[in-house]
């Protein structure tokens, strides 16, 4: 019945796992190689080289590197928010959790590498699914869990989680965008985005803070098509 | 004396007039041509023949087309920002004065352009003089304005002005990021700009409202270097 003797149970199991691995290693490796050198200076053929692939299957799991190119950073975004809510989670008081998160919010490389991935969606808007997708789930789940996180810690909530999520992420990136364009620092662009948050979300600054999040730490995270889609 | 019998009393006034008005023509023509076709879409040799000039006069006023594109892209922002002043300021209550302020900045052009133009200086750190001194135009004259227009209003002032519009500007590039990469319309990014604005600046939202005067209707609007250093 099965393709593959050690899961008789499962037809496909063990293909579909083999599938997943290679998709994730090419996503690891244009993540690294695209923030080395940009879309421009890295090729199909490069990547499906250090991944150990050939070049037929990264455009079967990802049709083009542009494509490629935007998941991978669309995936990061994603580790970007879940290692903030962890660093954020370790602290006990409102301001310094605002101030860990937002620290890890602007130290990250990968921050910079989402908002390339917006500025090329701009121009391709087949695109637009991952993007939509991402930024679905900073919003809204990073909304939906805002209000638990802060209720565990028994801080005020704030009446509209989503739009906090949403405020704190379009400051985010309106801060990196003007940032990586002055060439600032990211403990500068940390102390821009402490500045304008002021007693962000709202209400007394002692109260409040914005605890996002964004996904559970052992969630698998992951901007592409959902397992069934998956050849 | 002069070197132009018409302006004996101001020796080089009439070459330094000209050499104004080509250097402002060569900006038109860049802006339109940048925002239509994108840098890469342009030639320096294309741009001086629509302006009536030669290629060597481009290289001359602004050395680089990368930095033209730039100046151009930080002038025509200084633009929005005082198009946006302008609508705003026919409005007679804070929240048609948001609406408006909102409304005009999202619908402009230029905001996409200024948004290139800082994406490209990411990696053209020569370049970063032109856009640091539009954002500060955007933050200092805009803060300054900001404090007189709410007083002239009778509607209370923020307590830091200069923090209101960073953050106005931060939230509108960040949104306009986002709204891009999504295909949205205009009116999708003015409708989620005042979804975040919330009761922006700070304070009851019937009390306070963006007004963000920017530069006086009547002030020549430059990105570049001052008259002075022109040749």
């Amino acid at each position: 019945m099965s393709s593959d003797s050690e899961h008789p149970a499962r037809p496909g199991t063990a293909s579909r796992t083999a599938g997943r691995q290679m998709r994730s290693r090419l996503l690891d490796v244009a993540s690294a190689r695209f923030r080395e050198h940009g879309l421009g200076g890295v090729s199909i053929a490069a990547l499906a080289g250090e991944a150990g692939a050939y070049p037929s299957q990264v455009t079967y799991y990802f049709r083009t590197k542009e494509a490629l190119f935007v998941e991978a950073a669309c995936r990061d975004m994603l580790y970007v928010a879940r290692d903030a809510e962890l660093a954020a989670g370790e602290q006990t008081t409102p301001a310094g959790y605002t101030r860990a998160l937002v620290c890890s919010v602007m130290q990250a490389d990968a921050l910079g590498f989402f908002i390339e991935a917006m500025t090329l969606t701009r121009r391709r808007q087949d695109l637009v699914p991952l993007v939509a997708r991402t930024l679905e789930r900073l919003h809204v789940e990073g909304g939906r869990a805002h209000a638990a996180a802060l209720q565990a810690r028994g801080w005020p909530a704030p009446t509209d989680t989503e739009t906090v999520a949403r405020r704190f992420w379009a400051i985010t990136v309106g801060i990196a965008v003007e940032g990586h364009a002055l060439g600032r620092s990211s403990d500068e662009m940390g102390d821009e985005m402490l500045r304008l948050l002021g007693n962000w979300p709202e209400g007394p600054a002692s109260a409040t803070a914005p605890t996002l999040r964004l996904v559970a730490a052992n969630q698998t995270l992951s901007a592409g098509p959902d397992e069934e889609s998956l050849p």
